[in-house]
């Protein structure tokens, strides 16, 4: 009985697709409803008194001749009819009409385009959004949201702007043989990025970094951001469902990078407030070796150093502990190093790339990630690198570098521009003090409203505790502190929750998408939240 | 006793790694050596005369002893000795030295990274790679290679040059608030393209495309360059191991964009000389049936049209067919259109946009590749466009497209030259002249040597039949011809066999990477490999 009762239901849906399509045809909407019709009475005699022969043969028949009267309808419709807007194209041969034989359902995406194509649930992407809709300027809409939730450095851009006036043509099209910039520019060039900026790049990260290490433009590829850079590191390394190490709190956007095409997963290793969220060997050394009882092969460790959120600076010790543990589990060692230039606390940032320099390790599992988004502020030009001491790594990478190439005018552009020592040199130092100064005013004003920071020496943020505000203290409060943030205040802040962070209350505050200016209002739409806090604990 | 050959056979390896990593420490290459003078009687002992016991007990203490003498030795080179570099950071804390008791063994990449690594198979690039190390310049190295297999227009570059020179700083820098313009390209800016780029491409394409059909910048996602435009769209309509139906003869590119990280499969659906290389929807159908036998899920057809390599146009008819095809089995569409504008012959080309136009048809199947490499000769601007009406996937391809974002400066720069609504006339208008006289005079020559081209309207190439001149008639015969070519002629085409061309002998080959002045050269060196075939056969 459960075939008797299955087998009829089959053929309903279909006649109800065709509604569907005929439908959007205005002039056949009829047909649908005259369908309805027929197909209402019939449901009753399928699903209730019908019995194998009823249900079974009658609907058939029905299905059959509603196609059959749809279809004698929609071939009244023919292109060429006068109905039709006056650009459409005629068609010679007659019209097979295999649509209405065959399923027209709609066609199906891939698993991850349906995923992706849902809205965001991290509140990091949220916030962005919301931003997007609303956002705060000074004179056109004062009462608008104020962005901090992105590291987004704008307070060099005068210096860059300055310089492009100056220098623009000149880098593009070349001061000298014209014949030859035009060649350099608009045809195809390597994907992987030209030697010329490769070089320029390998100077600048040098200087960036204290001038105590050498990079080798032969261990680079160039990519369309750092962030495409990640994605191709993790093709490269792992297999989909391979899974990476990952101390918390971790930058939002490595979730994006490792899990969605690559298909990798992010193992998270919980660091916590009493340790300055400093990383700690023995919780890798707990996720590792719980991961593989899992099951689940572990290929490598990913740090943002400085870190992103919380702008703390690893030690050489700790470098050099990592690189014991990577060799010991023979994993990868991928370190995101783009805040490396925008150091303004006292600790100086070593990269891993000096630390290597004077150990006798395999330098074929250590891959750097770097760009000139941060530490150059020109986030819109795209401009990644993947610094690796692995042949293949580098080989592959080459290759797949191809779906995520610089323009060629924007490398001749930026070539031209790191070349200008004396410009880098002022940028560099400018950019540092004026870091500097914008940061010490925030948290200085943020500690006087009794929001402590975490210690931080590196990046455009501070990372607030701000777990004295939530209630209850858990993820639930921590959200509900961030909605007030963003209503009552008009202002986005990403919340830990968003980087992962173990212990609920912390955020991250970009401080370097407003001006030394803005800080005071800025500092008094936080006060309100914080009265409102008080006021209802 | 299966369980004793083997149990003892898995410590030996792993000294043997811990040699080949001293070895690069030259001063305890000797302890490797002494290594495996205890090693080799002992694989006497185990393989051969030893029991149970022997067999595993003996070599791991061996084992244990050889690794305890080489952490001895390998402590001696603590980074404070004073051999090593002076820039050497110190160490505080005492090494632990974990690497020495773990695995040392080379850290493993990727499935994919390792495939990618090794040489191209294809000569499709291995007859790029050989170009780039000697490649032909008229005055420079006149005996060099010349390029005729890579689709790269040099025809119009004056145009591009003459328009840059006089235009540059304005488009990148505006001209007017100077506030706004750094603010419009320094910073984050939207990832699938700035919506001014996207209403100037939907003019030019529409202008390119005949004037006959319109498209909405809201279709679009932009991204740097149509290869990755395919490759997002692959991830969009298709899970790993799912397949797309492609006619052959087809772009080598397709492989590497479809395949290496969506996983997608290609089938071939054969087209042949006595169609002109048109697509039958016959061999559609059966290619479709059969991947369905097997078991493989076919989700969509990519086209390219005007067809790279064959430079024939589809009719609207076929259009309309593949558009039946298409709806009938549920799958989608990717049109490739990137060289809509760069048509030639008496045949107009027609979008397949234009035909959904005029069809009550699905369009949520349908998704179209174009971009400004091939129609406006900047592929070194890496400047791609996804166009689809299916929002999921726009949703989805959007999310995707920070991996593959146009630098802010190239996408004001474009944007600015396209909305020169009279340097685009002038430039469409020049192009398709300078195509055409190009390809007349080209194909002409060639017809006089005795090669017979394929009949075509469109693309930057010809599609030329040179099985009268291989021996074997065979892909073997084949690749011989194009080696000969490679270093007689010493000019690179792209043989059918790259282009997974059914029948042997056919070549691409691209003539708009040379001037009009240049064809006698070329086609001096062609006579050469046809006589030295003639006098050969």
């Amino acid at each position: 009985m459960t075939q008797t009762q299955e087998k009829p239901t089959n053929p309903i849906p279909q006649p109800q697709k065709n509604q569907k399509k005929n439908q959007s045809q205005s002039q056949s909407s009829s047909s649908s409803r005259s369908g309805m019709k027929l197909i209402v009475p019939l449901q009753g005699v399928v699903q209730g008194r019908g019995g194998l022969l009823l249900g079974s043969l009658i609907p058939c028949a029905l299905f059959y001749f509603l196609q059959f009267y749809l279809k004698r309808r929609r071939s009244n419709h023919n292109p060429s009819s006068p109905s039709s807007s006056p650009t459409l194209l005629p068609r010679s041969s007659s019209r097979s009409n295999l649509s209405s034989r065959g399923s027209i359902s709609r066609v199906r995406v891939s698993k991850l385009a349906s995923i992706l194509s849902k809205p965001d649930d991290s509140l990091y992407y949220l916030g962005l959004d919301r931003v997007s809709q609303d956002p705060f300027h000074s004179l056109l809409n004062p009462n608008g949201i104020i962005q901090l939730g992105l590291s987004d450095n704008k307070l060099c851009l005068d210096l860059i702007e300055k310089w492009l006036v100056k220098n623009l043509e000149g880098s593009v099209m070349g001061n000298g043989d014209i014949n030859l910039s035009i060649n350099g520019i608009a045809p195809y060039q390597p994907f992987h990025g030209l030697n010329e900026l490769k070089i320029a790049l390998a100077d600048f990260m040098h200087q960036v970094m204290g001038g105590s290490v050498e990079f080798d433009p032969s261990n680079m590829v160039l990519t369309s951001g750092a962030t495409p850079a990640i994605e191709i590191l993790s093709f490269c390394l792992a297999d989909h469902g391979n899974a990476f190490l990952v101390p918390t709190p971790y930058y939002p956007g490595f979730d994006r990078d490792v899990r969605w095409r690559p298909g990798i997963d992010l193992i998270p290793v919980h660091c916590r407030s009493t340790d300055n969220f400093n990383l700690n060997i023995t919780a890798l050394e707990q996720a590792f070796s719980q991961a593989r009882k899992r099951g689940v092969k572990v290929r490598g460790i990913i740090i943002s150093n400085p870190s992103n959120p919380v702008g703390n600076i690893m030690t050489p010790d700790m470098l050099f502990s990592l690189l014991d543990f990577a060799e010991d589990k023979n994993i990868h060692i991928i370190a995101d190093e783009v805040f490396a230039g925008s150091t303004y606390g006292s600790e100086e940032f070593v990269s891993i790339a000096e630390v290597l320099d004077s150990e006798y390790v395999d330098k074929s599992r250590v891959h750097i990630i770097y760009g000139l988004s941060k530490d150059l502020s020109i986030a819109g030009f795209r401009v990644g690198v993947i610094y690796s001491y692995n042949k293949t790594v580098l080989d592959a990478a080459k290759k797949m570098s191809r779906f995520s190439s610089i323009s060629a005018p924007t490398q001749r552009l930026v070539t031209s521009m790191l070349s200008d020592t004396r410009f880098i040199q002022e940028y560099i130092e400018t950019n540092r003090n004026r870091i500097r100064q914008v940061r010490d005013e925030f948290v200085d004003s943020l500690t006087k409203l009794g929001i402590k920071c975490a210690k931080s020496s590196a990046g455009m943020f501070c990372w607030a505790d701000m777990s004295g505000l939530i209630k209850p203290y858990s993820e639930k409060g921590e959200l509900e502190l961030w909605e007030k943030f963003m209503t009552v205040a008009k202002i986005n802040i990403t919340p830990g929750s968003a980087c992962h962070c173990i212990e609920p209350g912390w955020f991250r505050i970009c401080f370097t998408t407003i001006s030394f200016e803005e800080i005071p209002l800025v500092i008094e739409r936080i006060r309100k939240v914080v009265e409102s806090c008080k006021s209802s604990n």
